[in-house]
Order: structure tokens, then C-alpha cells, then sequence
């Protein structure tokens, strides 16, 4: 065999190795990254949204607190003025109305991509998905890179995924060690008087969840679930 | 005249005031705020958009520099995996073309909005914005609030305006001072080499210009750009 065949069959297993390499676990990543920079774009063009619709109806604006709500107001009512509103001409409302249904579009992918999440998750962590909800399934999994890298994890390390700088901030200056860090969002933790001990526990069962998920084991997610919930309830 | 007619008549004075303050000053000062919120979204967007390109199109990631550019790819070709590229599953696709698909949108909107804010300085400050440029023009006046103020400002501090940071770096610490803020990114400061001088003498025009502007004297911007270029040219 000479060199330049072993180069073009070198080129050729690389290729497709590259091509394979794509994996649940990146679908996974990238629509997290995704969902949170979205939610970022939303927040922070909607206050711009606001600016304007204070200009012509500065009586509602802070009645509407909830962002979807003020999107369909604007985009169905055509921003009628109110009674202290100012006269917009026409072109100044058309950019507004515009701004909006952009907005609007958004939520909608977003929304999207939260249902898409769910389905990727469904067929790769469904148990890790059914304990800990599709959001935090997701930012535990990024956070370890991969399913199999999660699954070997300690329970410890899982228990303070997002907490890398108190961790740290522990470390250096001796403050008190978190006791959770995504975990916290949990709706488990959030009822929970003792947050910590809840935070343990539920990450002791998520990290048999990943291990049942990476060697295709039995589906026992919402039972642990549920377990939790009726042992750690106010 | 009792005090209940009085009450009624002060309200309907303050309607009538709180509706003729929205002015030109308001919309272009909303306008360039939206302008810049969007400006972000895209490049953080286009980020996100650009990890999923590269899944599927490895080879040809680096080489669309252009944000806009990968937009049109990717909506126009559906996402047509290269040689190396992963093979995704339909309702994988779907959700990246969903996101290229808002983001022309997007990009689309935010080209209009520059389109409106050109529109609306022609009749609220067509000196300044000749001689300035739209977006220049647009952060010039948010930083005085008003065209009023602005026309009242001495050069000196329009010179600096975006230069806050460093002015108060120079007042604290007795580093050198600013030579120059939002100006730096105009046309002919860049070109010259002497750029504090030309910003100086930029500056000078600006403050005449939105005098001119301010009391709908001639229109003269133009004029000032054409001597300003002829003088500081490399």
C-alpha cells in the first residue's frame, strides 16, 4: 500500500469520523445555548418595546407586566393611543408594530425550541429528563459535556453544577461551600425547608438517572421523582 | 370657580402636556437605542446560529465571515450538508432554518429602522446629520437628551461625548485625557492622522450645526463635511 493511499484512507476515516461525531449531546448543547440567548435578546428588546409603547399609552404600560401580553396587545390593537398617548404619525407607529411582531415571532421559536429540547431529551436522558424537568436536564448535561461523562460523575459534583463560583469563591477565601447550584430551580428544592439536604438527594438520584440513560436501563425517572417529592414535602 | 372644576382643568392641562411632550428628539433617542439592543442580538444570535452551521457544514463555517451572508446560505440552500457535515434528521434542520429564518427578519428590521432614523433626522436635524452621519447624529443627541441642549453645549463637550469612561479615568487617576468619544468613528477622523486635532475641529462644526438646526437656520452640513475633508485629508 503506498503513501498516498494510506493518506486518502486516512482523509476518508476522518471525514467520517467527523461526520459521526455529531451527537445528541450537541443538539442537546446547542439548543440550551440557544433557548438562553434567546430568552436574553427577549428580555432586553422588550424593554426597548416598552420605551415606545409608553410614549402612546403611558396609563397601561406597567399594568402589562408579562412581556407576551404586551406583544399581543400592541400587534392586535394596532397601538391605539390612549387618551394621554401621543399622535404618532403613521411611519413612527409602522417601526413599533414592526419591532413587535419580530418579537413576537421570537417568543414563538423559542417556545419551539423548547418543545424540540423535550423531544431530543425524550430519546437521549429521558429519565434524567423526567426528574429534573427539560431545562435542568439540559444545563446539568452541558455542563458535563456529555451523557457519558455525566454518568460517571459523583453525585457531589452533580449537586454543584452552576455553583462553579462559590465553589471557587469558597475555595480561596474559606466563605461557606454552596450546597446547590442549578438544583436550586428545582421545584423540589424550591418547597423544601431543608434546601441543602433536598439538593443531596435529588442529585444522588440524578446520578442514577444518567447511568440508566447511558447503558438504555429501565425507566424509573418519575418515580424517583415522586419519591422525592412526597419525602421532602413542607 | 370651585376647586372640583379647578382639579378637572389641571388634569386636562397635564393630559395635554404629557401628550405633546413625545417629540422628534424622543423617537430618534428610542430609535438608536433599538438600533444598538439589535445590533447585539444579531451578533450573539448569529453566534449560536453559527455553532449549529458548523455541524453540518464544517468546511465552510470560517469562510462566511459575513453574518448577513450566512443568513442568506443557510435560508436559501435548507442547510445542505457539506462532504464532512453531520447528517441530521429533518425536525433537527428544521429548528437551525426556523432560527436564520428570524434572523433575516431580524436583520431586515433593523436596516428599515436605519432607513426611519434617517427619515426622521431630515426634518429634525438635517445639519448635524450631514455632517455626522445617521448613527453618529442619533448618539450625539441621546447623549444631550434634547436638540435644545445640544444646540447649548460648548464643542469642547461634544468632543467627548462617549468618552465618559476615560474623562473620569483622566479626573481620577491623571491619566492622559480623552481626545475624542463617539467622534473617533467618523469618517474623517479615521482617515486623518492627526485625529484629536480633526476631532476638535469636528466638534466645532457639530455645535454650529445643531444651532443651525435648532433655530431651522440654513442648511449648511454638507458644506462643512466637503472643507473639513479637504482640510484633514491624509
Amino acid at each position: 500500500m503506498d503513501i498516498e493511499k494510506l493518506k486518502q484512507k486516512n482523509l476518508e476515516l476522518t471525514k467520517k469520523k467527523v461526520k459521526e461525531s455529531v451527537s445528541d449531546d450537541q443538539l442537546i448543547i446547542n439548543t440550551i445555548n440557544t433557548i438562553e440567548e434567546l430568552d436574553k435578546t427577549l428580555n432586553s428588546l422588550s424593554m426597548r418595546l416598552r420605551d415606545w409603547f409608553s410614549l402612546i399609552n403611558p396609563e397601561t404600560e406597567h399594568q402589562l407586566q408579562d412581556n407576551e401580553i404586551l406583544l399581543k396587545v400592541i400587534v392586535e390593537d394596532e397601538l391605539q393611543k390612549s387618551e394621554m398617548g401621543a399622535v404618532l404619525k403613521k411611519q413612527d407607529k409602522e417601526q413599533i408594530i414592526k419591532l413587535a411582531a419580530n418579537l413576537k415571532n421570537l417568543f414563538e421559536y423559542k417556545n419551539s425550541l423548547e418543545v424540540y429540547l423535550e423531544e431530543v431529551q425524550e430519546r437521549h436522558i429521558p429519565n434524567i429528563q423526567d426528574i429534573t424537568g427539560t431545562l435542568i436536564a439540559a444545563k446539568l448535561l452541558r455542563e458535563a459535556k456529555s451523557l457519558r461523562k455525566l454518568a460517571t460523575l459523583q453525585s457531589g459534583t452533580i449537586q454543584l453544577f452552576g455553583a462553579e463560583k462559590a465553589l471557587f469563591r469558597h475555595i480561596k477565601t474559606g466563605a461557606r461551600p454552596p450546597k446547590y447550584g442549578f438544583l436550586l430551580n428545582h421545584i423540589i428544592v424550591q418547597n423544601s425547608k431543608e434546601k441543602g439536604k433536598t439538593a443531596r438527594a435529588l442529585a444522588d438520584k440524578i446520578s442514577i438517572c444518567a447511568r440508566l440513560d447511558y447503558f438504555k436501563g429501565e425507566r424509573l425517572g418519575t418515580k424517583y421523582f415522586e419519591e422525592l417529592k412526597e419525602k421532602w414535602k413542607k
